[in-house]
């Protein structure tokens, strides 16, 4: 029994079988329902067969990850390899260090692997142009902005995010807000974001303060707990008057709070953390972190779906923003 | 420049230049050591080249996880992936759900994509012979214990770490202990850890009680925050006597950590927890959990480093134990 014999018996195309097997959203209910009734009268296992209808040696989709033990990216990591796997695809796995070229990366991986496309996570915003011109196959940046609307991209607004997290914190009394970011040097999701909170801090007449930055250039990953916790030590050991910091990632948050901590100060008695993100671990710290959470989930599907829409109906680049929500959790006070 | 060239150079094989490259250990230090200096010489770009040595469209290794987001594997699949491309190969992601078996996963990704070697991270501990044998290409199981010692594997001596947790909680006083667990049901971490535990008790003269044991069957990945605070929510209702609670992996001691302060009690002052894998986000979390620590690092690396070696030379399958360390830190108290 093949998808051949399934698309006979249905009266419709092979690709019509394949977009309902994949969950296709391009296809009439009636049709897929039809398609899959005759499925499960057959005993036809989709997912191996789905694999068949393609290339079998040659189908392979990368995932090219900035900061792949980042739990935030663990997960779309897990449901982004879920997709691409029931679409009969499998997924080439590749971690880059912060300051690495992920589209150098990318190219090498196209030769060498017959590549059907590229999934970006995380990452720069602006890419070496030519560079990106010869991947020859499709791609999406997740999780990153795209200012040139030219690649597609699905990305949460960091800018209005950032913002949106900071003008809480000043809704709630505070004025010496600290902010710990990365990846300022280039336009990136840490450079957006500070801007947000440049944003907030101007809209309600708080003077700027550079002793309030902190910009992460440690590590292997610039997103740990580890660089957190040392990045917050610094920062309230510099300007002890800080009331809030206001931190780019949970895993960042988490970190602080332990710094915060350790330095005998209670939280958010004695000072507020607000994190970003929304990972589940946020959810069990204690105090719970208070963040701007992403729709994980929608990200890593969206990113899937453009991709293999790319790949197979040779549909145009498309550009996703979805929206982050402020999460009112336990770590931030108002003063 | 190809690695041909360096060989010649060098006067030495092909395969000298791969191992030098590799760093693999079954290597002459001085011949080495001249290799790379004729590689710095020439401006040879080892990764790349390394890679052109292999057939470069089938030259790849699959990793097929058992708990994907779990931090303990994000932590070694990164190191693994690294290492695993240094040695001129690409990584194949799959993860698969806790009542999937891996192993006819890996059967199905054998023929569909020519691998080089497989590494099975997590999961169960036996596997249908028949399908084992049918696998074809050389595979190590990491993480996970071997009874028979016919496949290679590295893991540390669960039965044993698990043992020396709870022998530590019943020196701090402790006779009402607690356990979450999971995989009975199989031949599991999670049924040797429960066994360490139950010698453990039976050396102290306590009484095995199961109400004290709860077994983790829910959700798509079993180690969860979101597990262990349910489960330790249930235990500490069904038996509010316990005054310890041992988890078998850090992440459910979160979520157990979470659920006992949820309760209105504190950690440790009113309930110990101990946990098990020493990841990184156990020493940010308030208080620092107490672990038996896994040596990662060194786990992901043996795997790898067992793995190159029977695909590249043909090496027999060789059994790794490793040894967890006892760290003490904040959430467990003596009684």
């Amino acid at each position: 029994m093949t998808i051949k014999d399934i698309s006979k018996a249905c009266g419709v195309s092979v690709s019509t079988v394949s977009r309902a097997l994949n969950n296709h959203p391009d296809i009439n209910p009636e049709t897929k329902q039809k398609i899959m009734e005759v499925i499960e009268n057959t005993g036809f296992v989709p997912n191996d067969s789905a694999r068949y209808l393609k290339r079998t040696d040659a189908n392979n989709i990368a995932l090219v990850v900035k900061g792949i033990t980042n739990p935030l990216f663990s997960q779309m990591i897990r449901i982004m390899e879920d997709k691409t796997h029931n679409a009969g695809y499998e997924t080439i796995l590749r971690h880059v260090g912060p300051m690495e070229d992920e589209v150098s990366i990318a190219q090498v991986l196209v030769k060498s692997r017959k590549l059907k496309g590229i999934v970006f996570l995380g990452g720069a915003f602006t890419h070496d142009e030519n560079a990106v011109k010869t991947l020859g196959v499709p791609f999406v940046f997740s999780t990153i902005g795209n200012r040139e609307r030219r690649y597609s991209n699905v990305a949460i607004d960091d800018l209005e995010a950032a913002y949106t997290a900071t003008k809480y914190l000043i809704d709630k009394g505070h004025r010496n807000i600290g902010i710990i970011t990365e990846g300022l040097s280039v336009p990136s999701i840490g450079e957006l974001r500070l801007s947000g909170y440049k944003k907030a801090l101007s809209e309600a007449k708080i003077q700027y303060n550079e002793k309030y930055v902190y910009e992460i250039t440690e590590g292997i990953e610039h997103y740990t707990m580890g660089n957190g916790y040392a990045a917050a030590g610094k920062l309230i050991k510099n300007a002890p008057e800080l009331t809030a910091i206001f931190c780019i990632s949970d895993v960042l948050a988490i970190g602080a709070c332990r710094a915060v901590r350790d330095s005998g100060r209670k939280i958010p008695r004695d000072i507020s953390i607000m994190g970003f993100d929304g990972i589940e671990e946020g959810d069990y710290f204690l105090p719970r972190i208070t963040t701007m959470s992403q729709p994980t989930e929608k990200l890593a599907d969206e990113t899937i779906n453009i991709l293999l829409d790319m790949i197979e109906n040779e549909a145009e680049p498309k550009n996703v923003v979805m929206k982050a929500e402020l999460i009112e959790k336990e770590s931030v006070l108002a003063v």
